[in-house]
């Protein structure tokens, strides 16, 4: 998709966009910072995505003539402002965490420096994509250590918004997953697609055995038979004498797994198939899978659970303004901000760089997180990547380098972090050099 | 969005059709059924969305040359598959429950009829749309029977990918909320928007005073300013200084809200304020909201807590292929089929219709579900509406239909519905002449 997103905003960004235009602080040096205060309940540490769909946002964050014309008719913002938005198009920079990365309370995941009038504009669409994608690869992340090495095939399109769905499979597929049901997924985003059939296929059929037979001649014996339809013992009986013992694959998507999987897989060996694998794909999230352990299984097809990011559909990343100029004057200086509210919202003022300190052994020990000039004799690791200068796009990557970078930061941290059960954030977040 | 929904698809469907082209039962006539088999954990009643939604979608399903030629690349089918999708597209009958329409387990929501093949390539992108804009409805109804007459607003997109957003704000308006902050569901959708400003607009200005008079000036005095950015207190009596008893309204966006409510509500009255309303949004769900009720509040924005179904993110509900020929002739007749498998995945077989029973008193009493001719002596309210007629939409219907049609039918339920805690389906279904 290559359209606008300047609509996917929420309208007090344009409100506040007219009222500074107004004022004349629209023009002043702004620094907004995504971070979020806490992990959700229970998780260990964070999986950033989507960095790659937000600079695709932020280029395409234009306002169309039609667009214009309906927040004209709706006098949504005034005629001053229709015109600053008409030529509107992001020229300040971002930094941020690369794709996959893990993060911790606190960690400035983003940071968006502009005129307060650009840079307040990409608020909603920004926490959109990163709180969503971020959601599904923290999921996908837990599974993943879960399967050890066994491959884990997405497949929960239809249990998710149908383009939230193109997104999940591309942040799982960041988070360790190797395949995709989704086909849009493939089209937009290079993921390998996989699937073969459904139990409607089977129920078409005049019968079981008709139903292979059809399969096995249009996709080969490679392919996976969909087992549990009616008796899943005759079912794979059937389905090797169907395809013999080169069939690819059998798929049980109900019941006791485990005992199924054992059931089936001495079925399998006693007919002479053990090449032929198994995969399941009932209900499963990161706690089927881990006591799936010990079960004869080769791949995993996870759905509900992936796509609503197990238990935890979003995550609590917000953008905030952290400092802005004096005055509207391009060298006034900085000034750092920040809410002082009473409650749990308040938030910290000033710039951030951030650097994740390993011990001796090359294990994660902190997330440093810092204001002002990084100090020259820091040895932890910069977690910054340039994403946008001057408004143009320089942090533009392939997915294989998300999934790189997840795979490398996740197995720096300490042991506990791939720990199912709950617990705090698996590395403190240090502040250093706070004003 | 006008786009082509027809890779919004698992890879099966495409790779059922191929072979199912090839054996010769891809003409089968065929119907399939949207349905959940229970209600999530706890709730008494479902509300349907997203029907115009899948209307779109339906109507969409084309393959352009870009995905065939992609298909053709990824060999993700034959080549005789593809000719057969270049010139897609349905030419069915769908029949369904109308938008916003409540619904029970068991509730054949949507049933699809064609030939196998291109009723099998809907599956996807149907369930997509109607378990998540499902999900959302459900939720928004909650919290607008919790919230009484008080207006309620969404404001949740910074939560939800970006284009799940509109459809959640879409959804949210069909279940009683009156407005969203998201501009793009007002674009799409005409649904009310609404929004003035976030901390950061004060923040950018050298004092809350600066703030609220550039708001007040570009706004006027019937803006709504928000109040929590420092000292409560006194951005309370800074706002009335400025814009005068006058001012619209005042939003409070953390802290204890029922006891802040009470405290501002006191101080504007001693201002002369007593027209200023008050409007909270700090991470609101149906139980706050409900907790609420005795506070002196005049609107609710609801964010995460709405574009996450409140604890359920998607709905279960399935497509599942109930009933098809006996043979490719086109007067073959229907066979009932149904998975018949160990485990709660059973279905039963048959084309069903429904209809809700009421009582004298007009309070619904069952939900009824039938195979074959529906019985000529049945007086309960049918629920079906023709959507889809040969392949031509007939269902379109404006919004304001379905926000209309989700009130009556929740008004009809028994009382113990809209009780926020935990409990069975609010009525039973009963199964009519399953043979």
């Amino acid at each position: 998709m290559n359209e606008s997103s300047a609509l996917l905003t929420d309208r007090y960004e344009l409100t506040m966009l007219q009222a500074a235009l107004r004022s004349g602080a629209a023009t002043r040096r702004s620094v907004f910072e995504v971070f979020t205060r806490r992990l959700p309940d229970g998780r260990r540490y964070g999986v950033l995505a989507g960095v790659g769909r937000v600079l695709d946002a932020v280029e395409n964050f234009r306002f169309t003539t039609a667009q214009l014309d309906w927040l004209a008719d709706q006098k949504v913002v005034d005629e001053a402002t229709l015109e600053w938005l008409r030529d509107y198009r992001f020229s300040g920079d971002v930094r941020g965490y690369g794709e996959g990365e893990v993060y911790f309370p606190g960690s400035p995941l983003l940071v968006v420096e502009g005129s307060f009038a650009e840079a307040v504009l990409l608020e909603t669409v920004i926490l959109s994509i990163l709180n969503y994608d971020s959601a599904i690869a923290a999921a996908a992340s837990r599974m993943s250590a879960a399967a050890g090495g066994r491959p884990l095939i997405e497949m929960g399109a239809r249990r998710a918004h149908e383009r939230a769905a193109v997104a999940a499979a591309r942040a799982a597929y960041v988070a360790g997953f190797g395949a995709t049901s989704d086909l849009e997924a493939g089209f937009a985003y290079g993921i390998p697609t996989t699937g073969t059939a459904a139990h409607a296929f089977t129920l078409l059929h005049d019968t079981e055995r008709d139903a292979f037979v059809a399969q096995v001649e249009s996709m080969g014996r490679g392919t996976t038979l969909l087992v549990d339809t009616y008796d899943l013992g005759e079912a794979v009986k059937t389905a090797i004498d169907v395809a013999g013992p080169e069939l690819g694959a059998v798929r049980i998507d109900s019941g006791d797994l485990t005992l199924l999987a054992h059931r089936v897989r001495r079925q399998l060996d006693d007919l002479g198939a053990d090449k032929t694998r198994i995969v399941v794909t009932s209900d499963l999230d990161e706690y089927a899978i881990a006591a799936l352990a010990a079960a004869p299984v080769d791949a995993y097809g996870v759905g509900t659970s992936l796509v609503t990011g197990s238990g935890q559909p979003t995550c609590s990343m917000v953008y905030k303004l952290v400092a802005r100029a004096e005055s509207a004057d391009p060298d006034a200086p900085l000034v750092p901000v920040a809410k002082r509210s009473a409650g749990a919202k308040a938030s910290r003022g000033g710039r951030k760089w951030a650097a994740r300190r390993l011990d001796a052994e090359g294990v994660a020990e902190a997330e440093i997180v810092g204001t002002g000039p990084v100090p020259g004799e820091l040895t932890d690791r910069l977690l910054h990547r340039d994403l946008v200068r001057g408004g143009e796009i320089v942090g533009r990557e392939p997915l294989s380098a998300g999934r790189g970078r997840h795979l490398r930061s996740r197995a720096e941290l300490p042991i506990s972090a791939t720990q199912l059960s709950r617990g705090e954030a698996v590395i403190p977040t240090e502040y250093l050099a706070f004003g």
